[in-house]
């Protein structure tokens, strides 16, 4: 019988797969991202990958509905893969609110699907890593916020990152004030391309999209050119919006932030204010943040968020201000690659048992068992082959000890511990069960 | 303007959401698993949701395909959603094999997806939690396979539990034996419903759809009459299979098994030998295992898995044997559940500082810093409100502890450690900041 044709073993175009060597860290971010989440109350939840189509469609704009992975399910249902975790997020809350309670704070670490253009090097499939705390608009949220963030970059191994801190009532307050609160959205997008295109430009584009005066133009443009300390800062902004009750509304809250931050102990330096920063011109209304890395400041924000009135108002009457942020995953771990900070690993245990003396398999699981037990990782290599052959797998897949024992140092009742970076061995007795093993291997970790 | 009608929140039919006090104790199992699984050096892996139609297809049977999610993706291209992982594994090793090496351990845990009837309680989304070894026909990976097992089933909390194991080689030297080994398939088919249906009944389908003798079929079924402990009912097996190479290396590799399991320390009675057991009749070739739970054994198996000698031979004319198994996630949840093994917690953290003095925001926030920084899981709730209020918020989520402070425990230097399951309060010093206050809530935790 001839054989089968072979179908060719390929990744969907856009899709990647993670091997152990990009799984290992990135599976770490997650974790630390989760303890992180828990230490503050934040409760993971998990929502379905398909939802019907008009769920997701609800509050998308233009640009999501056409990359939506949209079809008909097996009962002619109009379904559609989730393209983030905001829209689920609240048609979760919406519909769970009265189980859930309020304030409500949640985390969910999962993929979504959007059938982007690959052309400028963006996935199909990508996590989004998301906190919320839903049902308030105390500003102890809001610092909460900015705490997790720099705890966050903290226990991710980074120590000098910028968090930019700014509330879009201050820009709406000064707008209000000069009477172009009508024609926001236009500003404030002319104002969102400071750092590009410079102040000029921003100016013109002021005048001639949103009708602004040269004078109005320079007064917005006013509050991208404060100067001094944060505290400074503050004071000079007072004037910009006084007669504004929503203006000094974000004035005061933007130094409470500042104030409750330090409080909990965060190095005044990690923090900026920046209150030309408007993100995600009509979701946000209170503060937002961005997180830039001083190493590496054109990757981009690596965690974003901010506050918003109304988090489910076209699933529910039910007021849901809110606010939360999201850890940029994919951004954030580039930038750990190019800053050195992953190690080429490709196991996620440290101490391989080699296993090269057939008739003594059972002892070499037994000693592995000793060290499980102990809290190390322990490979045992499958198979009885030569000592070289294991070394050499060891080393590419980045073990860090060896344990290596033959029928000769069973009868001397001994192992040889082997530190692979080193290629230094250490004899140690199996007197006392594999004890002497574990210590050896805890320093040569340890070091 | 008239409201915009509203979005009705609901999951799509046989889709389900995780609430924090499902999601929670899931987290956990999942956190335990990958632990285990490292422990053992298997590597994280993931792949993607969606995969080209030919590749899903290429292995899987009738019911799979018709069960599939699939659709044209915005590129027309012909695609389905996993519906294991079992398939992406396959393809991912077939592919990637040069650049993984060989054995090659890896697990994952990710949802799959099937249109399947929600009559029969199904859910359309669920996890699996896999891990395997590729690459390898030695025995120590078979071994090694019941002892991830075990230990993922004590870190998990369960003591009384059996892990049954088969060789499949066993029963097929024995149809060999008996020159039944082209109706082999038929004959295990019949086998397979022992437990259900009683020997007669297995023995006159095996007369009736195999075409064995009366006398072929009682043979087949001593072996699960086969009696006595574990190396006994092996003595009995070795003349059942006398004179078949394969039946032979069968009873060998389960004495070595066993063996290999009981030197690494596992308790005899979590083992049974169990060779009527069967599974995957055209999948597994080798070591095939069950897992029971002894309090409810009527649940079915928890873990289960096996060897096969051949992963990806629809993608690879590359020779990959291998053997894995896979942990019922939902299915364990479910008994844990029934067995009172999960708490009703809808909160990660264990303390909730109350909030009920608006002046002292900043001193909440520096005492949660300080508590988080030793370790503990922390919520300030985010208004000041009534401490009536807030317990009550405390109790229904869950939380162990509250520190309660207002200014007159701030004036004296200290605030209330309460334990909220006695509803006793402590009063701790801040005399060294939160140390005190750590240090009383430690104890009421370890309690």
């Amino acid at each position: 019988m001839p054989a089968a044709p072979l179908i060719q073993p390929r990744t969907l175009k856009g899709f990647r797969d993670y091997l152990p060597e990009t799984m290992i860290p990135r599976e770490r971010l997650i974790d630390t991202a989760k303890q992180v989440y828990r230490s503050y109350g934040f409760s993971p939840i998990d929502t379905p990958a398909l939802e019907y189509l008009e769920v997701l469609t609800g509050k998308g704009g233009d640009e999501t509905d056409r990359q939506l992975y949209r079809f008909q399910d097996h009962g002619g249902r109009e379904v559609g893969m989730r393209f983030d975790l905001t829209v689920p997020l609240a048609r979760f809350v919406a519909q769970h609110v009265s189980e859930l309670g309020t304030p409500f704070k949640r985390y969910q670490i999962a993929a979504v699907w959007r059938g982007e253009n690959t052309q400028r090097g963006r996935y199909r499939e990508f996590l989004q890593c998301d906190f919320d705390t839903i049902g308030t608009r105390g500003v102890a949220s809001d610092i909460e916020t900015v705490l997790v963030i720099h705890d966050l970059m903290r226990a991710i191994g980074f120590e000098r990152f910028t968090i930019r801190i700014n509330n879009r009532m201050v820009l709406n307050g000064l707008l209000e004030r000069l009477g172009l609160g009508e024609r926001a959205t236009a500003i404030l997008r002319a104002l969102d391309k400071l750092s590009k295109i410079g102040p000029d430009k921003v100016a013109e584009e002021m005048m001639a999209a949103a009708g602004a005066s040269a004078e109005q133009a320079a007064d917005v443009l006013r509050l991208s050119a404060l100067t001094g300390s944060k505290d400074q800062m503050l004071q000079q902004l007072e004037p910009l919006v006084a007669g504004s009750d929503i203006g000094q509304e974000g004035v005061a809250r933007l130094s409470q932030i500042l104030a409750g931050v330090r409080a909990a102990g965060v190095a005044d330096e990690q923090l900026a204010l920046d209150v030309a920063i408007a993100r995600g011109l009509d979701y946000y209304t209170g503060a937002v943040f961005e997180t830039f890395l001083e190493a590496l400041p054109n990757i981009g924000s690596v965690c974003s968020g901010g506050r918003y009135d109304n988090l489910a108002g076209v699933y529910t009457r039910q007021d849901l201000p809110g606010i939360g942020a999201s850890l940029g995953l994919d951004r954030l771990l580039a930038a750990m690659e190019e800053l050195n900070m992953i190690g080429r690993v490709r196991t996620p245990a440290d101490v391989l048992v080699v296993f090269f003396d057939a008739g003594h398999l059972n002892d070499y699981l037994r000693l592995a068992g000793q060290l499980r037990r102990a809290g190390l990782g322990v490979e045992v290599f499958p198979e009885a082959k030569k000592i070289g052959q294991q070394l050499k797998y060891a080393d590419q897949r980045g073990f860090r000890v060896a344990l290596i024992a033959g029928s000769r140092e069973f009868q001397a009742g001994e192992c040889q511990i082997k530190d692979l970076q080193s290629a230094q061995s250490e004899t140690c007795s199996l007197a006392n069960g594999a004890e002497a093993a574990i210590e050896a291997i805890r320093r040569l970790l340890g070091a």
